[in-house]
């Protein structure tokens, strides 16, 4: 079935759409060495900044973190699948990932009072925004949101896995980016952009979409993808101060046949053996708009 | 408290913001008369095509059907003013306002099987874009995918009110629009965008923001404020075959002073007088990126 802009569930693994990103992604060549640790503010430099000679040749993967945020309801859909894989190739490389599966969770999207344990700085007049930032500060804020909290602080790579919702992520993963991105946690005042509180880490959005490729390019019917990646890319991970890697999208896959499904399952794997290589895509209104 | 591109809970009510949006909004002079009935397809004919002659002079608002999808969690925010005075003008025009109060009616945003009532249409392996469409035909939806169904196929005009959280909507509106606009009821194929099935109806983004007018510029550091419209206006209304009007945003309320905003109430009352006479912005990449 086609499900156009929409929704996504692949029955089997990738495809033209991940071929077509070849291009997008600005890699180093292996033999350059991987960016320095992430704990310094140099890990990841902008574009044309790497050097090969500041990093050690026998760099390797082990002791690297990596929290997949997956958000489909079917094990064995095409998201499962590339949730699968992340997390084979990613432990052989001796990493530790762990995987937040929300719908599988029940992960609470919605932003209320019950975010916040404890009394409210003004219980008269409820202020999202402002009750979890003190509730960030205080260590009140509920249970779930501080457990995810742990888990991207710890990471050195987010790895967002999510079939496409009306051109954005499915309301749970929304959720999740709404409740646990606190004031003080994820960014302040100052403290965003590139100054976010979340720098040092890397983020990369994999999807899969209902429409082609070419329904998905500045003259299709859908508009160029770096469209519809602004809010998620620039808006929210940027914000957060993450280098954000170039997106993994498998266009179409239930249009696809078995046999490209499986190579973009196949292509993802593929790209995850060298993905600590990788350079940032700038998030700057060029790239996304062709200004 | 000055919360950014994130939250908005205003104390009060209008500003800067709404404002500077005059020069988006292409109305007809008010002597122009509104424009024809929803019920055919030249209701909302693109710009520059509406003739005054086209339209009864004396046609009026009596019988006009709103339904306005409210997702903030504190009734006195700016958010819930800007609601309330939509209430009372539109009511006072003589139409019938309905008003989903999303954190009140604690709507679900989880996209699940819970939706589909009865029996899968394939159990072993969930789908939700299929078992969804399938469900709307056999009329075995949950009843609250129902009820909102019922709503937005009985409004003329639909208007979103949120503050606007990582440049788009709330977790528990975009669970509104990925479980009510389902394939069958909202779109299919063919059936999309120009050819949507909600085609006729009016719909309206009325959104608070964190950042100020500037910040949301071409030059400014959260980029023109159109960009993070695009998903919206253009992924999910324009999809749904919608005409989409003008947004109303109101910028930095959290920054504003009570005078402020008691003008950004005041000027989201004193625009739905002629609201109807509005014609629908271009959802095109020009508009949106000025290409």
């Amino acid at each position: 079935m086609y499900v156009g802009a929409l929704f996504t569930e692949g029955d089997g693994s990738p495809c033209c759409g991940a071929r077509s990103l070849a291009s997008l992604r600005v890699t180093v060549p292996e033999s350059s060495g991987p960016p320095a640790p992430r704990t310094n503010k140099t890990a990841h430099p902008p574009l044309g900044r790497i050097q090969r000679e500041e990093y050690p040749s026998s760099w390797d993967m082990a002791g690297k973190k990596v929290l997949i945020v997956y958000a489909h309801q079917e094990p064995r859909s095409l998201n499962g699948s590339l949730k699968d894989v992340a997390v084979a190739e990613l432990s052989q490389q001796g990493c530790t990932v762990t995987v937040s599966d929300l719908y599988a969770m029940n992960f609470e999207p919605r932003a209320t009072g019950k975010d916040i344990t404890g009394t409210l700085s003004n219980p008269g007049f409820f202020n999202y925004g402002v009750e979890t930032h003190k509730a960030y500060e205080k260590r009140s804020l509920s249970s779930d949101i501080i457990e995810e909290q742990k888990k991207l602080q710890e990471a050195d790579l987010v790895i967002f896995q999510f079939p496409l919702y009306w051109f954005s992520v499915p309301a749970v993963l929304k959720g999740w980016m709404d409740r646990v991105l606190c004031q003080g946690f994820a960014f302040d005042f100052p403290g965003s952009y590139d100054d976010g509180f979340l720098k040092g880490k890397l983020a990369i959005l994999s999807l899969t979409t209902g429409g082609t490729a070419s329904m998905f390019s500045k003259t299709g019917v859908n508009g160029d993808f770096r469209y519809f990646l602004w809010p998620l890319q620039h808006g929210t991970l940027h914000f957060c101060g993450f280098k954000v890697l170039a997106p993994q999208i498998s266009f179409g896959p239930e249009m696809a046949s078995e046999e490209e499904r499986k190579r973009m399952v196949a292509s993802w794997a593929q790209r995850l053996k060298t993905i600590w290589e990788e350079e940032p895509i700038p998030c700057s209104p060029p790239w996304y708009f062709g200004q």
